[in-house]
């Protein structure tokens, strides 16, 4: 059994090898990475919620440039759930890479609404902000639900 | 003692009072914050790094992404040291706040490499990305020596 183990180990991190186009040299750091690009995303973002609920005193300015943020590095999550990162120090759900076309949707709605709401944070127009906001968090949501292990 | 230890720690939480222009809800999300964003920093540019050196081969296209994304997201870290932000899950030296004006022209010096380096892998001269490489790993060790403990 111990041995089977193994040999599936192995096979995994086989197939780990990496492309011109590496991300990763480890799939710890690809885990890493998502979790970190994520956090990094939601602290932004969660300051501009903050603002939209009326638990921080809205800043225009300062939700601007924290959307902006949210917005970019929004992006970068996606590229740590490869091959191969489905196991390990993570609470993602099996089906991310089983069914992927419906995971990648929901990242790419995340991704559309966070780019609405870079926008319509620029305009400092609160009430826009508010539903932008909304629109943010039901796509994290939905995601969560989906992919996410509790 | 300990009475004295529970003033000092009230004493602290409450110079972490946020103003508007609020970075983060607790100083243990903005220790998080900084180093999540120096993570995705350095897996970027570690993967630029990595060409540089001949350790993967060398892509263009994805070392132009990569020391673009470095660029941006290493604008970033440095919200996370505000006051307070001095105890905790953090290899970060006194020297950051009793030193702050060095800490700043070095947390400077690296985005400003970091900005040369993503200018110059857009041209995809390889001899020239080398020598901005080995400038931005100057001003991390520069700064990880002074600044962050063993």
């Amino acid at each position: 059994m111990k041995k089977i183990v193994s040999l599936a180990l192995a096979g995994l991190a086989a197939t780990f090898v990496l492309p011109a186009s590496a991300q990763f040299a480890k799939p710890e750091d690809a885990i890493k990475y998502r979790k970190n690009a994520l956090f990094v995303m939601q602290q932004n973002f969660g300051r501009v919620a903050g603002m939209a609920a009326g638990k921080v005193p809205f800043d225009a300015k300062v939700a601007a440039e924290s959307a902006a943020v949210a917005d970019y590095v929004g992006k970068l999550p996606w590229a740590g759930f490869g091959p191969g990162t489905d196991k390990g120090d993570t609470k993602a759900k099996p089906e991310i890479w089983t069914n992927k076309a419906k995971f990648d949707e929901a990242a790419g709605k995340l991704q559309t609404e966070m780019g609405k709401l870079a926008a319509v944070a620029k305009t400092g127009k609160l009430d826009d902000i508010k539903l932008a906001v909304n629109a943010v968090g039901g796509a994290c949501k939905s995601c969560h639900d989906d992919f996410r292990a509790k």
